[in-house]
């Protein structure tokens, strides 16, 4: 449809059409049971309202997705489609690794492969937006929705945030892909303590050099939504802040797509205690040129009223509405309302063959080596050693992680399965040894009935049994794979924890089979990073394989036995302890520092009881090749647009690799206090065994700005130090004045 | 001398004379051996520098400084007498609890006459500066200068500060106490991850409307000086931050007195990295208006080449010296240089009997009872009852806590000499019990050899012996009461922990004798909010006693014993655990709040595994009484300029107690988002046994004000509650509309 004519279009609906573009309902408004009675009336929603309501939230499956579209239409005057819009996050029946895994592949092109497949398959299945990619800077190991993050870099988010986007809306003008929503905007990963929903507070600074690039990056790359954030700025709920979405997001940037509100959050202004009922709410999220607003009854009742009222000024809900419209012509629903979906196409695409195939390779660059003593691994699948996989999720499908609500676990493939395939029968034993939890009492909070709960718990005896069976088999084996990590619902949205260990029980399991001193795996499955302080010494071997998806067992396993050499890298770090929390590499020079020449004994800045390093650091990772960095050398000493930066990188292994090459800089000197490192580029790439590659960074000057004291985006010259290495910890050094 | 004569004073200086003025050394630099080689030399002043060098750090005593002064004026030209600083920080050398146990005896009256007790000790030993009152607003118990504030709450640390100076300053003009320097301005507190030294970043609105008004408060006090903190502040160290010290204290609060940089921290803007090299740093900071450079070699080197080079005004090194020398004219220093400090003064007045009885009854003010079961406490005099007393802290004088410099535990009272004076020695008995830490390898940071450090250390055999004898008595006692605690150098500045339990080697300890099955009382010895959690589950008494001071084992008695029914109610509050660090009662509303009417389940601002709250809250404190609140009542339901609060207080036991009555607000709805309470008034009164009380506060408009959305310091009309109560948990509540 020409614009011209969607402005027609807008011209001719009533206040209360226009409206209804603005509100978003979730699936259960659109049965045919919840028509006529339902929760819309505990939400305030009237039934004239409901027809002419413009969006749907989590409504999936071609046929579902079908049948409402076409009730809807028929029902509807001006024929506008519902745009159907699905929490898609890392996957939609192919479930990928939780993007924290995701950011542990530093493969953004990887990543837009398996974010395209993602596209294709939730367009199948009639969804027109996910809410994805969820692009928070994430410092603070509590926040369960560390899960849904690529990390704690700015760089490497934005590197993701593009090609996930790019990967969504991969030909969407052909109607293939979805629309990709960013979130959440912004700076929702800083909420303080860690503490789902709680305050942000930082400073323009703060905002500008760390927490925005990963959103504009996206915005960059044509996101055609932007979902705000549940926190403040400055102590204004994002939601109705027209510092963030006004002044940065539309005038700075130039977004003039669709804002949508996250979940409930126009009316949770008032909890906020910024608006003092649904009008003062819907006023101050309009004035914000927050256009939908999703789960609440603000927008449906009181924009009319404000409208009538004269507070707001109908151009403001005009805007929004030809957003929304716009929108729904860009992805042709206009033409086909169900854009190409249907029930064949969708049963032919979910988890095909090659999606599978895309899901262990992603899968496989994300699972991070931490540990392997004496070369344990790769296990050798010939071997006549008797090995025992042991732990809760040993013989388990949960391996999908919170936020895939899409996925099911009966497609998921095991880690049992997984190794299966490469050990003889007679020398693989599987047990369960203990439960996953002491108690499963907050599944509660899902609205799990006591019985439910009772029927996960095991019973002292099964507890005993299940003790006993496992260190006999332990007792027997060479080796000892423990399946460990944290329950499903102890992270993602809402999964906040002040203990981030793995849960005591199992930790206790597994000192007393360490006791008996065979040789031990740890395969640790986690949304986050966990501190693995006591495991990192008593255990042999340690791979981080995070929520690992669909394809989790036969990737872990290719990487057990060696078929894949292990190249995931973290991208947040792994603390010693909870109490060094917030912990990132490119922490603020002191006056203090803890390594200095002029700086010794107390007064530096350190903790009496802890290392200031992480127990791994951000872009940390073994594989089973033998690699040196060597030779890092600058084009020149000065640099004024440009700098070749090389590196002589040998792997004298006869094992193939992929290496990631980081480049850090520091300012030595600046206007405002600037980082000790700062990532500024990365190459991945495979080097054979027993071969040397020499790697090439073209640095510019562009490379080189930051917000100034001025908070200018500009270079300051001056004195420059290049680290390059394999992570942000063992780097080579080299220096340079930029002039 | 009059203004006209120190300007003419001003003026006959040498451009070397006035820059030593801006120049402070340590006491080394002015013994005689030092001044012909020397420390100086590493610092790299040069000896004739040090002729000019304006103010003294730390030296301390009447003969002392007053030999210096004599050796100094004789050399001097100009007769311009040196300025004596030293850290007396919460006492001299009779020492008071440390600041954070004074924050705790919500009785800024009191602690004015400590203060004042603190400045005629400091005057009579030769001191004429303190840097002294520590007001920065402390919210995460990692943090070691915890020890050194008054608390969490700006109001609550504005009175104190308020306090502090004026009982500092008290009589300055008549050359009685000494002048008061408050530190560190600004926003120390919030170094991040409670790391030493950490980089702080807020935005400008949590800065005014939280941190800055204990600075305000000490600067409307009169305080003669400001410190600078070592912290960032907008990615600018405060040392050379023009926003922070010139914008807003020299221009905004109007405060012309003399701004002295932290220890090193004008050179430590090179470690920083905002100066390249010394001239820079002092280029940064004298533009920022710091007045004096501590212990670095910036000023005295570099500021005559920066004239000489046309790079800084001569103006603005005048009206440096000016404010150094009006400071020392305000002293009386021209008319006395020894401020009639003398050897039999001093003599006279340090640990006066009325000052060890002042500080008895401070630390008495200063302990929080935080568990009483079955009132176990107090304990019977009479009692036939064996008790014993166990743990490090037992028989040891080491009281004083990290920070008091100038004090000597010689002087102190230990747990059980205080103890010794109640009971009958047949029903008493001491044991060490265990060691206070499990290594003191720590140590060597402050230069102490493997010798000392072994030396310190019990061999597993003494060990064993301590257990041994404490198990045996332990046996046949009926009470025992741990002294435990953390090792004084485990907290004060550098001490930062990242796991605040009690020693390890302690809670073992403790939990052998606990299985016992005695009734026990723990006396807990910290410099910070610690977690006990384990203890006060297992512990039927706890008594939170800080560093208690000279007068410590006195005052501990008298509330074990019940002479003294304790008062003292936290300023801090104590976690649960460090995982829910930073931890405040004045937390911002969230969207999703933990307790309310239309959210539960899952998706609410908690952790999974913790409460939000703490174990103990801001402002709880038991007592041997029995009180109740009542008939809160407001005299409207709206209020214009002020508004009369009632509430009835009932002591219904026979004890006399002191009861803390305190009344918070919530803004309900602002332009931003406000606290879930604010403390707004306290009084702290007793009421006898079997009495009731009736407590008025009258609430004025102007305690409303808050930095509202344009960052106008006003009130914004609507609704408030107002809370009255023991602590910020347990409250009465009742509306009203300010109009």
């Amino acid at each position: 449809m020409k614009e011209e004519k969607l402005l027609k279009l807008l011209e001719s609906l009533s206040w209360t059409e226009k409206v209804g573009q603005l509100v978003q309902l979730s699936g259960e408004f659109f049965n045919t049971s919840a028509l006529t009675v339902g929760p819309q009336q505990k939400l305030g929603i009237s039934d004239n309202m409901l027809k002419h309501v413009g969006s749907v939230l989590n409504v999936a499956g071609a046929a579902n997705t079908k049948e409402i579209q076409q009730q809807y239409l028929e029902k509807s005057s001006h024929k506008i489609p519902l745009l159907f819009m699905a929490d898609i996050i890392y996957g939609y029946r192919t479930v990928f690794p939780i993007p924290l895994g995701l950011g542990a592949t530093w493969n953004p092109d990887l990543v837009k492969e398996a974010y395209t497949v993602i596209g294709k398959e939730a367009q199948s299945g009639g969804a027109h937006v996910t809410f994805a990619p969820m692009v928070d800077l994430v410092r603070d190991a509590r926040w369960g929705r560390c899960l849904e993050s690529t990390g704690e870099d700015s760089f490497l988010n934005s590197a993701f945030a593009s090609a996930m986007v790019s990967g969504l809306q991969q030909d969407l003008d052909k109607q293939e892909g979805i629309a990709s929503c960013v979130k959440h905007f912004a700076a929702y990963g800083a909420a303080e303590g860690g503490r789902e929903y709680n305050t942000v507070d930082m400073s323009e600074r703060k905002l500008r050099q760390d927490y925005l690039p990963s959103y504009k990056a996206a915005v960059d790359a044509g996101c055609k939504l932007v979902m705000t954030s549940f926190n403040t700025y400055d102590g204004v709920p994002v939601t109705g802040n027209q510092f963030i979405l006004k002044d940065i997001l539309r005038d700075e940037w130039g977004f003039d797509g669709v804002i949508i509100s996250d979940y409930a959050a126009v009316r949770e202004l008032i909890d906020h205690g910024i608006a003092e009922d649904n009008k003062e709410a819907a006023y101050l999220a309009i004035n914000a040129t927050n256009d939908i607003d999703m789960k609440s009854p603000c927008y449906a009742n009181e924009l009319e009223p404000l409208l009538n009222e004269g507070r707001i000024d109908g151009k403001l809900i005009d805007q929004a509405v030809l957003r929304v419209l716009k929108l729904k012509n860009d992805l042709g629903l206009f033409e086909d309302p169900f854009r190409r979906a249907t029930e064949e196409k969708e049963k032919e695409t979910l988890l095909k063959e090659e999606h599978r195939a895309l899901a262990k390779k992603v899968t496989a660059e994300s699972i991070v080596l931490l540990k392997n003593e004496h070369g344990l691994l790769p296990l050798d699948p010939q071997t006549d050693k008797k090995i025992l996989l042991v732990g809760p999720y040993g013989d388990n499908q949960e391996l999908i992680g919170l936020w895939a609500v899409h996925g099911k676990t009966t497609d998921t493939i095991s880690i049992k399965t997984g190794i299966e395939s490469y050990l003889k029968p007679e020398n693989f034993h599987v047990e369960k040894g203990c439960d996953m939890l002491e108690s499963y009492e907050f599944l509660g909070e899902f609205g799990a009935t006591k019985d439910m709960i009772d029927s996960l718990s095991m019973s002292d005896e099964e507890k005993a049994m299940h003790l006993d069976h496992a260190l006999r088999e332990a007792r027997s084996a060479d080796i000892i794979i423990f399946a460990m990590g944290e329950h499903t619902m102890q992270s993602g949205e809402a999964g906040s924890r002040t203990d981030i260990c793995l849960p005591q029980i199992q930790r206790a399991f597994m000192k007393q089979l360490i006791e008996l001193g065979k040789k031990t795996i740890l395969i640790s499955i986690s949304g986050r990073p966990l501190v693995l302080t006591e495991e990192a010494e008593t255990i042999d071997a340690i791979m981080q394989v995070w929520f690992p998806g669909t394809e989790g067992g036969h990737a872990i396993a290719d990487v057990l036995f060696g078929k894949t050499n292990p190249s995931g890298r973290l991208s947040m770090s792994f603390p010693y302890s909870v109490g060094q929390l917030p912990l990132y590499y490119s922490e603020f020079k002191t006056g203090r520092p803890l390594t200095s020449s002029t700086h010794s004994g107390r007064f530096v800045s350190k903790y009496l009881d802890s290392p200031n390093a992480p127990l791994f650091p951000f872009g940390y990772g073994l594989n089973y090749s033998s690699v040196q960095y060597s030779d890092l050398t600058l084009s020149d000493t000065t640099m004024s647009d440009e700098l070749l930066i090389n590196v002589t990188i040998k792997n004298s292994s006869s094992i193939d690799c992929l290496e990631t090459v980081q480049l850090y800089i520091q300012d030595v000197v600046g206007s405002v206090v600037r980082p000790v490192k700062e990532l500024k580029q990365f190459k991945k790439l495979s080097i054979a065994g027993n071969t040397t590659a020499t790697v090439q960074f073209i640095l510019t000057r562009d490379e080189l700005k930051y917000y100034t004291h001025s908070m200018d985006y500009d270079v300051e010259t001056g004195s420059f130090i290049v680290f390059v290495g394999p992570n942000s910890e063992e780097t080579l050094e080299a220096s340079f004045q930029l002039v």
